[in-house]
């Protein structure tokens, strides 16, 4: 051992990592988590995950020739610890930040990368494509993928795994089962790992024989030899079979300490030799070694500010005065879910990030955690339709695109009355690019038979959930809504009903029309105010829907004004402002209309603030918008018709 | 047993039927499988599959009472028999045709269709919310889904089974095990199915206890008795815990007959009374009954119409003259594969209908069927494209939406050199409202670094394909086209390169511009046709690239016409007409724009010929819409800008 001496910092790339003694190892893994640590301290991102496999990313970079053999981070917010070691080091300090680094592995950020993974469960299929290819090519190339206990539930891993199996493809997939997602983990895999974990099986079995061969007594002192011996020889047949891995044609290994890094090392060098898919089952605590974040995983998941030594969260007291669009989804529903016993939510795994927390603690037997699974989590509420009940099944916006198909066709072509409420619409932040929610506005408002709607604050988000149940609506509704802050803080009135396809008048001007969907009406108000001075008078609907779409006010709009502005928090590209120009192309409307929201190209992380200016729908954005259209004459060739 | 007597013809509800004797049913069995081959003989369907669980339908429905019982058909294709039985035995003349019943089930259609299916996997998630939202009501109310191994490998089932496996509810999930999907069934699950279905696996452990048991020759003559016991006792041990269903916390039965109707039905009876998630795994042959189509599985899973006492399938001259998008893409991508040894084509389980069958049986080592998962075949293939192979991941329009999380994340984000071959794009003809491909055109559209690309016609399908795995095309390219004739049969002329981004121009005209994508552009052509007769000229331009879009062949179009028609076979909003016009609005041109295209409600079954005069993009709606707007002058007050 090195004594004092820092051996992380001498550390650039694996390479020198690997120059180092098995020993050694154990320091390096203590500098990296407290260099984490540090950092994630100060700089708010994914902890929990990241420290729980310190000692499996040392482990795998020092047995594994990387770049070359590939390691893909399955939900890459684990893959703090390899950022570090792969040249990211002083990096890392911009984590998450504006132009700074992905907090996910990222193939354009270093060859190191071997796969993008901000969504779960994706590393075992691109692992087997890369195996399937360097064979191919004759490579002799490891490829691994570390996959969580929580990742594992998801349909893709499986769709993996069984492919796989048969593929004769050296794989080997490391499970990383710490028994939690980002809320404890749920589902019968969950309860079979921890089963075998703890030799469950295996110890019912061994009771079996001793149980049988105590009756053959009559057989005599050899009976204890003999049933020894039995056991001996059946265990690895029983371990063997009993294992829903085996049973997917993988070779199953483990459990071990996912944090005894030297028995980790020596595993590893075993499994390289080994052909074929092989799992290799890691117990590891999320958290590991900072007291607070083992004690409480699901806060410590991702817990913003803290102290890097009491571990105590850092709240700044002015963000939390305000209410945020999550607090009013999850009290309102418990709030409509106390006066309609028909309700349920559902929630594929975020139950605390969705707020569904709230209504889990009082009303817990309607409250459904699916695990992530966002495709069953909507079949699933397709089913309970069918019977009458009313599921209100919250998708975040990025990861709603996995149910696709089922929103189609299990939802929407049967009418059922499944209530979407689609989180993390828009620019979600430092998450960045795998996570926005740019798509849904587009791809849900192509869909026939659903209600589409974003709310533009807290009050309508609240009136929104309480129309969505009311007998009047028969079939699907969707509502959709940005993480963060609704602007208003005295949202808890009584409920109203909002008319479906109805839009909000916010604003009466004569210069310009402006149609918004959702949280950036507000920008459009504060575009209005900082305009308004400028003596420039605005005309703004919230438009709340985007299917159906308020015509009348359509009519209204398009008959006063010859320059409109649609705003939007979605991709341009089929979008909301798409809607309204096809409403102005099928109604023989010829105004001018600019378009406002996500641009064609996939944003990266900052805070929102930073991406909304960048795509130029922040409030300056929308006047600077607004001037250059009231003041420009249109030019003349273009009025040709 | 009722000797001569017609029983098919006194059942008109499931109630009749479970006024017979258990004795009874095998002949209802024997007659209803004759009508459903009678039928499909001359109307075509799917065959291959009702015919396999007829003795299960009859059986189903016998034991549980339907319709309070709930019984879901997992890709409802297998449901013929189930229809007849329900209600709909001469509407079954009906099936799949333009205003009949659909080919499978559907909520809207009958109250003993529990659930629509057309797309695979669905069944259990549906089944468990329906037991679950029962069981909250206070209902005793069976819930049974009959899934099949094929579907069984798609990763909506696994996630149905884990959730099911903790929630406790009373559903029992069938396993119509019958070892094919469409095309002979593939993975890991399915040679595990195989695997326990022959009993290998306990077969295996019998040898090793006899093995051990001789080394205990000492023991002397007990020893045989010993072995005997500890056998029996271990049989059932071994048969749960090697059993990846149990691992899944459901209770595993079978595997039986499922052709053996009395057993069946002690079995269901037997299963009815047991508590918690039961899993009957029934062993059934496809096309059972009917000689060619159980000798030839894949070509009578829906083999058109065919001779009902010969089996001989019935080729219509006519139409097999014609070539087909699909050999065209199946011909082509085996052409180029044996030029470019990167290349490798991935289907998710429809090898025959995708015609990459023809590549397989040349070049079996790249062409990779991954079974029923799309969202593994679109990561799968990414995995490939990160280590230069160059992967044509071809899959049918409504099952991409299964990947459409995939495509985003793992491919486009990435900017992954994956060409997605989009099959049965736009109306599908008689399997209807599940099956249309509606929605890819505009879902596609949406994603920032995909090129997305439609051809009008077989040649251009090929050059499209030639020109995707062009070195200097680096990232996603799409490629989409529908089922059938592509018009042309001279159509293996030498390769070309289609310049990304440029349309063609097909006819110049003086009237109005028509700008097509894909298929329809030759209903255009042929409304031209029409229309020069009446001396209306007609400039036509085959965009090609939905994205990015031809900006000059634009241009010009919307400096040169004030009316321009749009045409496409994918849904109006959010598609191809909608992306002319946010053009038109960006640049501030000011054209009558008329789009044509897939209407805002899901199309039923028909012939394609049928549903395209109902949606008004065939060549006489076309002319007529020409007509229209050539003729009509615009009134004054919708000009105002």
């Amino acid at each position: 051992m090195n004594g004092g001496e820092h051996l992380l910092w001498r550390i650039s790339t694996p390479d020198d990592l690997r120059k180092l003694k098995p020993a050694d190892l154990v320091k390096v893994s203590a500098e990296l988590r407290q260099y984490i640590i540090d950092v994630v301290s100060n700089n708010p991102g994914h902890l929990g995950a990241s420290l729980g496999v310190v000692e499996l990313t040392v482990a795998l970079h020092y047995v594994f020739n990387t770049p070359y053999d590939k390691i893909i981070w399955d939900v890459g917010h684990q893959a703090y610890g390899h950022k570090i070691l792969t040249g990211r080091k002083e990096k890392f300090l911009t984590n998450r930040k504006y132009k700074g680094i992905s907090g996910f592995p990222k193939m354009s950020e270093s060859e190191y990368d071997a796969f993008g993974t901000g969504h779960s469960s994706t590393s075992i299929s691109a692992a087997l494509g890369m195996a399937v290819a360097s064979k191919r090519k004759g490579e002799k190339r490891n490829v691994v993928a570390v996959i969580g206990d929580g990742a594992m539930t998801a349909g893709l891993a499986f769709e993996g795994l069984n492919n796989a199996g048969i593929a004769k493809s050296d794989i080997i997939v490391i499970l990383n089962d710490n028994n939690i997602a980002i809320d404890p983990n749920v589902g019968a895999l969950k309860e079979y790992l921890l089963d075998i974990a703890t030799s469950k099986a295996y110890n019912r079995f061994r009771d079996r024989i001793w149980n049988m061969l105590g009756k053959f007594g009559r057989i005599g002192p050899n009976a204890r030899v003999l049933a020894k011996q039995v056991q001996a020889g059946f265990k690895s047949t029983i371990l063997d079979r009993s294992n829903l891995f085996e049973g997917m044609n993988f070779r199953y290994f483990g459990p071990i300490d996912g944090h005894d890094i030297l028995h980790l090392i020596q595993i590893l060098e075993d499994l390289k030799r080994i052909p074929g898919p092989k799992l290799l089952h890691c117990l590891t605590v999320k958290g590991k070694g900072f007291k607070k974040a083992e004690e409480n995983q699901t806060a410590y998941h991702a817990p913003g500010r803290f102290d890097k030594n009491t571990g105590i969260i850092i709240r700044s007291s002015a963000k939390d005065s305000l209410v945020t669009y999550q607090e009013i989804f999850g009290r309102t529903i418990l709030e409509l879910a106390k006066n309609n016993d028909k309700i349920a939510g559902i929630t594929p795994a975020m139950t605390t990030g969705s707020s569904l927390c709230i209504m889990m603690k009082e009303i817990p037997d309607r409250v459904y955690d699916v695990g992530i699974a966002e495709q069953h989590a909507v079949t699933f509420s397709a089913g309970l339709a069918t019977q009458g009940m009313i599921p209100y099944c919250n998708i975040y916006s990025s990861f709603i695109q996995r149910a696709y198909d089922q929103v189609i066709h299990d939802v929407a072509l049967q009418k059922l009355k499944v209530i979407f409420c689609i989180d993390r619409g828009g620019l979600v932040g430092s998450d960045g690019a795998t996570h926005h929610g740019f798509f849904d506005l587009a791809f849900m408002r192509s869909i026939p038979n659903i209600i589409v709607s974003a709310p533009m604050d807290g009050p309508e988000l609240r009136n929104l959930l309480y129309t969505a149940q009311l007998e009047k609506i028969t079939g699907p509704f969707s509502i959709r809504y940005p993480r963060g802050n609704c602007m208003i803080s005295d949202w808890q009135k009584p409920f109203f009903e909002i008319e479906t396809g109805t839009a909000r008048l916010i604003s009466s001007g004569r210069d310009i029309a402006v149609l918004s969907i959702g949280h950036p009406g507000n920008f459009v108000v504060e575009a209005g105010r900082i305009l308004a001075e400028e003596g420039i008078s605005v005309t703004h609907y919230d438009m709340r829907f985007l299917a159906p779409l308020d015509t009348r006010a359509l009519h209204t709009v398009f008959r006063e004004f010859g320059k409109i502005i649609t705003v939007e928090d979605g991709i341009l590209k089929g979008g909301f402002g798409s809607a309204v120009i096809e409403f102005m192309s099928d109604n023989g409307y010829k105004a001018e209309v600019k378009r406002l929201g996500i641009p064609d190209y996939f944003v990266e992380q900052g805070t929102q603030q930073e991406l909304i200016r960048e795509c130029g729908f922040d409030p300056e954005s929308i006047a600077q918008t607004i001037r250059e259209m009231v003041m420009k004459r249109v030019p003349e060739h273009k009025l040709k018709a």
